[in-house]
């Protein structure tokens, strides 16, 4: 832990310490780890006896709803004139979407935050991208605070860690990551509830869909691109909704030898949304921006005003160029 | 760590320190834990300067095959009149196939196993079955050896913990399991190599029949129990073998509400093999019984000498039993 990071958040720990009235904000479209580590400082915060809502502004996703003990609130006069703000896993005030002026209001304001780019936008600012998650530094927060060490506690916390380590997989994942996981089922921890809850429960168009779309995949470029395509008649046919072609990319990029994968999804006819993955040297961020994009390095979409097929042949033609242009190991 | 444990691994740390000519024996069909304790212990055994070896007799898989830097041979003459022979993994003798005569002959015979099953074959036998995986047992057995902490022992032991608790997702794993992969970080293993080698290295062929397999699952038992058949011709079509079925069961359990899973494999015209799963309560090793089969309460398996349409059918019915016997929370 940087001395810089642990000094951060004693002073955060002492702020909340001393306050009574607390919203915390995560970031809209909010994922694993901003409501993950927002509901277990909520949790601990109301343990101490003080007034705390996670203010959220676009609803809970499906796979996130068993963290919601009654923490989420859409009403911001639930706390009128709050003492503290505090936004959670966002790297920048356009992350608080419409609640920018709710945060601003309060009379101390603070940020916690592990992305790489940060705009400090808080009166109080802790952000360390040497954290895998914000639930990590959640959890070094709330053992500043002398926080109850609970399973209930370690649930919000856990959620967060492997959501945003893709359960471990991702190259942020570090010693003290797994160390803090660990200690989080020492703290009693139900690990199989939670990941049935996040891991296993997908609605069966789901996997049909996915089985549906990866069995049609095509490699090019000497199989070191993979790509599919999820048409609106792939979606009638399964009973899916677009959302949930979430990890097609991914598991074209477990095939041996695909560097870089792609997952066209047909928004309209003359709509498609491109993610794009790559695996060790490929830069998709780079493609990306070619079509008006943009992402991280590994991890990066597009959107293409095309038909699915018209699209297609323009990112294999990217694709191709940009492996053309890389030294494997 | 239990105390017997610990001085069992104590005992086995002081007969490897004071012989020469050692042994390794892997179960038959060996897995990633298997190989992976295997490997990472000959390296600190020839670290010392002895002459190790690890004994095999069926070819390593694929996808372990970056552990075996010269590790393995399946030359018993290698070691003449072995000082020690271990054996890693394996629950009884069986588990040793056709090596059994070579292992007793050892002049001093050890076992180190974690399976809850476990029948004492060697001189000095420590079975722990609170070990999520047989190479954490290794982890204390090298810290009790003091044996060399680099990165290329902490990759075969990473190795066997991610392959036996389904990267850190099976019940079996412990605060203890993620404290031991923490360390394994510390040590320098290079994490993103060893995730892409076991877990980004698939065939095409085998995301393809994946795909074309799980587009057809059914749900049975309004929606308890998921069904998907592989057949001769679905092999044909994607270019896939029947091995790569592994992981379709899984896939399967990961969907809502679906409490035991069924892969039916058409080996022959006549020969179906059948894996289930179970998620929460279900028992299906009492279901593969009923065919001949056995199993672990959640993973088992029996072979039926039926068409896959009959199987299914006999499948389904047995299953639909077994939920309707269930209580769910």
């Amino acid at each position: 832990l940087k001395m810089e990071t642990k000094n951060s958040l004693k002073k955060i720990a002492s702020i909340l310490n001393e306050g009574d009235n607390i919203f915390i904000f995560p970031h809209i479209m909010m994922d694993g780890d901003a409501l993950g580590s927002s509901a277990a400082l909520c949790r601990v915060l109301r343990s101490f006896g003080k007034r705390a809502w996670i203010l959220i502004e676009d609803s809970v996703p499906d796979y996130l709803k068993f963290l919601d003990e009654d923490f989420c609130t859409y009403d911001d006069t639930l706390i009128r004139d709050p003492e503290i703000c505090i936004a959670i896993d966002c790297s920048d005030l356009e992350r608080l979407g419409k609640r920018g002026g709710i945060f601003a209001n309060g009379r101390t304001s603070i940020s916690i935050d592990h992305h790489a780019t940060f705009e400090a936008f808080a009166h109080v600012n802790c952000n360390d991208s040497s954290f895998a998650s914000s639930a990590e530094m959640v959890y070094e927060l709330i053992l500043e605070m002398n926080g109850p060490a609970t399973a209930e506690v370690a649930e919000g916390l856990y959620t967060g860690i492997i959501t945003d380590t893709g359960n471990f997989q991702y190259s942020n994942t570090t010693a003290m990551t797994l160390r803090r996981a660990s200690a989080l089922l020492d703290w009693g921890l139900d690990h199989q509830r939670l990941i049935v809850e996040i891991y296993q429960s997908m609605r069966p168009e789901r996997v049909k869909l996915n089985g549906r779309a990866l069995w049609e995949m095509e490699l090019f470029s000497e199989g070191k691109g993979a790509i599919v395509s999820v048409t609106r008649s792939m979606l009638a046919e399964t009973g899916a909704v677009m959302e949930e072609t979430e990890g097609i990319s991914e598991a074209l990029r477990n095939i041996k030898g695909v560097e870089i994968s792609v997952l066209l999804k047909e928004w309209e006819p003359k709509l498609t949304r491109v993610s794009l993955r790559a695996k060790t040297v490929g830069n998709v961020a780079h493609i990306a921006r070619a079509f008006g994009g943009g992402g991280h390095v590994k991890a990066a979409g597009c959107t293409l005003e095309k038909s699915i097929e018209e699209s297609k042949e323009l990112l294999k033609a990217a694709i191709e160029e940009h492996i053309k242009g890389l030294t494997f190991q």
